[in-house]
């Protein structure tokens, strides 16, 4: 684990995910599968969409950058495959726009079907005209430098999380989880459960039946003591 | 006022706002209902709709959270009525993901008509495509336990403001206004004849009259200092 | 430029650019035109639009308004002409809805194109049914008073960025910058260079060649020690 | 409680604790405080004190202010008695600095103890030397207008705590904790209770009893299922 | 005024302000030289002091610098005098820590008495030890690189305010204010009668005198609608 | 690197640097120590001392936390040696009380010598008093509860650095850096390297040798074309 943000590398090869499990793990959402792998693995919450109503999943080409500096992105795109997610962290807190519909044409002239960043973004509009999704920190114009090299496929903190290439990005408009390409089996499993059983408890509760009675919890309510009263009023006597 | 952010307490019976009463303030709009009632009860700028285009107004069921429990809302859900608007607060800064489309599908059976909290709400997309309205402080997938008690129908500070249950809340794409019960035939009538106003106004203004003549500003403006200079070389010879 | 942010002053006359020139301003965008001209004028990124997929740009009239305070807006309308933007600064941090509908409807009447501004607005909702586009930092119904002088047409410094009357202000989905209306034509004629360059570009990346062969970036990377690796298993032996 | 933040108002008599109570509760500190009254009224993490080591409690006297607009100071001095703290409360978000050693100097002439605001302040280095204790959200030298009522001894909003006149405010390094009047011998009683316990604690936890021993909190986590294992290899082979 | 932020200039000549003068300024501190040149030039509160007790003012060296890139220091060093102050400001947003013990160093051997920047620092405690005083928008250790030019002695935005390299910097512990050269003797002489002025004010404040009678504020107030009730009770009867 | 932040366990032995080692971190300070391994292993800014002129080195034993739920550091005390560090994450961002004066007394009972969390903490007087250095997100009195588990001694993401057990953390007034275990050699031989070269290069400066000259900057500045120019007149004609 000592060689996460290493700096200066470019790894050729790494393990990908099956493009059916991606493709599941794209319709399950983020929501429910974080929930499916312990609640591991999501991205701080100022990770967020730039378009809205799109839901994908895909392996993670990590991309290491410098403030102010996206020189790495070119190397990048180079070593992505279809169905690839360019994930990229910063060293340092940065918002600068290192990414535009240049890079984006370039992705997805190669198939990358997203870019997920702690950076900033522009080019905003076009990408949303061109079907390209982004997740960033922010949007500002602001343009980037090419002076500092980074790391491709290298392991790296991003938003909070640490990020291995080949482990599988889920971003929707609820933010980005990432799950880790040995558990994707196992956190494909339970969210397939868990989309099961949810699809039941939606249909009674739309039915108008109450998740105090479907999950039983009326005795460990009363057990911690929480009282029922009549009226505001009461409130003053207790 | 003691009693506000009292835990462990559920208030069976509150009193609420007629709903012709309620459809009237949907449709002023918050900005105009904030200035109706002497520029009161706007809940703190962080507070944003997930959705947009979308005006609602209804009464308040007030439920009190823990950072990261969203237990109380399962108890808050048997407490609504139709036209309610569940407004939660927690007791400390949290943007977990307390509130999700299970929660959206319980509250809607029950003819809820918005949830407005100070906290994260996660499945964000399907809440849009279910028509059921949220403003919140985060859109984030985290989620959260069931193992402390809260509160239902209390006095509560939410963003900024105290919410009594029964108070009633409008929002819309500008953010959050409460109404405290008591004063909504004031602020109603206010309201209405600001509308009104604002109507004349608007065709005036459209036509090209100016501010300044519509509410005679020129003299008061003229009293306090105000110069007029024909360029910005005579600014340097001030 | 000693006479920034000087209150109490309305400039009536102020040079603009030609309207052809704006029209070619607003359709580069805002990422072209700042890289166009140095990279500078871009206002803070916390400055963004209330609607989407609009691109706009027009000649400043700068307003100077104390917090809480939007009676120049007034003054300021009575200076406006067709294809101005309304350029609003505080002198001090503050996100009240300084502006909202009534006044968009007068500065439509006007032929005003938008409103930038580092403060916030209200009526969203209502703006963008009225195609009038708006950047601000917040949407907030918070009201304001009208008691305290500002200026109009002054140098003012708004969101980082010093504007003069009459500089040319390019606004859309990444955010504003701030063109000196000396400086005019030749970021225009920078900016439309660039754009058929990056036509070009778009194309060769669009068919698949990589930005690493187009800009001939190897040579460099390999100078400054950039190593490429078969796998992860590699990195631990460096 | 539907006059809380109402403005253009002087209250000139307010119930107000007895100095001997206001003493202990400034011995016992906000974290005593805040538990000793089941973790209500703590202020928002943002109002931070101006020096350091500095523990007080007084009598408030609520001062509620427009932004960047300090006129109701002045009114609200003449109300204040020894063993006050003015507790100032802005209708809408605002940094700017309202306060300085002026002020300062006239309210310790009357005996005021301390100042807590959700407001910027200045001076700061004078009021440090005044020994004059200070709690605010900023230390900012904008300077404030004269033009607007609030109001003195209202009901009040600060800091995400609702404040009546009278109430007791205890602020220290930790932050600031209001303790509503009608519930201070309840919360002074269980606070001394809470000072003793933790003395017997405190010698123990010294003496290196551990707090899983001494809390028994072995069989509870035992029964949530932690798990000891020896080393991190064995982690990966759970 | 197109010059702001314009990169890659070095300029050697500058006027500046005599150190008498700028040692009256440092005594007046930072609110006081702001009131007296009309509440101008104030920069933003983000930039705070690293130490305490520490009231300077001096002649600007403005560096322009890009984000993460300190090159430009090496470069100012040498253009600094006796009695300056190094201002800094970044193209973009940057809290990297631009500025450490060395660089002090070398500064305080040219007799430079303080560093201004919108950036971060690092060393904080080898800083004050030096007695190098410092504000700054962040303390953090985050190393920068050396590749990229900026400026020395351009005018600049920093923190809000546009700087001219000559102008007057006035630092204490409420913040940072600019004073522009051309202006400096107005504002000394604004300055030394509103210390003597508040001097007065201060003697009969401390008298236990009101600033309602000192300022004649209760006329005004009553005009304007100010009630006096006698208790909470009767602000329900209102 | 699967197991990052599992919950639910508690490993019992760890690898730990030699308390020589830690001493020599503790002397070079966070700036130099993150130079020392190549600009690596900085937490976030927002993690900052309680107290002032204080520097430890030491073992992390780790601790990964639930929001508003301090359970765990109990189970972490029994795991501290005399030279540990605490080190804690919380799973989702909080910044609430999660420590105090009682577990700082127990965890000081047994040698350790510092907390370092991006968390809130409380009773800050008194942390000081008892010369316990703390380093936190927050100081905030709001207490946390004890119902989830946790885990000690796993690998965690805190403050944006990948931290495993018994990695050195090194605390000073600018921040925290985290030394992985393996990687601690080089660090302490680069570091003391790096110790020794500024002491000469800081008797240089501080007879007012210029880094242009130390460093051999001019020619590569020139190179990349700054241009001296006599005068700000000469600017205007560039």
């Amino acid at each position: 684990m000592n060689l996460v943000n290493k700096k200066g590398i470019v790894v050729r090869n790494i393990a990908r995910a099956e493009r059916q499990q991606l493709s599941r793990f794209a319709s399950y959402g983020v929501a429910t599968v974080h929930e499916a792998q312990g609640r591991c693995g999501l991205l701080d919450a100022r990770v967020r969409p730039v378009q809205q109503n799109c839901s994908v999943a895909g392996s993670a080409v990590t991309v290491l950058v410098t403030p102010g500096d996206n020189w790495m992105f070119h190397v990048a795109v180079e070593q992505c495959q279809p169905g690839d997610v360019l994930l990229v962290a910063p060293t340092s807190d940065c918002h600068d726009g290192f990414f535009g519909d240049l890079l984006a044409t370039s992705l997805q002239a190669r198939g990358v079907v997203a870019l997920v960043g702690d950076i900033g973004i522009r080019d905003s509009q076009t990408l949303r005209d061109m079907n390209f999704p982004v997740w960033s920190r922010a949007v500002y114009a602001q343009g980037t430098i090419k002076e500092t090299l980074g790391s491709v496929n290298v392991p790296v903190i991003c938003a909070g999380q640490l990020v291995n290439p080949g482990d599988i990005i889920v971003a929707d408009d609820d933010g980005v989880v990432v799950v880790p390409l040995a558990q994707a089996a196992k956190a494909d499993a339970a969210a397939q459960q868990r989309v099961a059983l949810e699809e039941t408890k939606r249909k009674r509760l739309a039915a108008g039946e109450l998740g105090l009675d479907i999950y039983q919890m009326r005795p460990k309510l009363a057990e911690k003591g929480l009282r029922y009263i009549d009226s505001l009023e009461d409130l003053q006597n207790l």
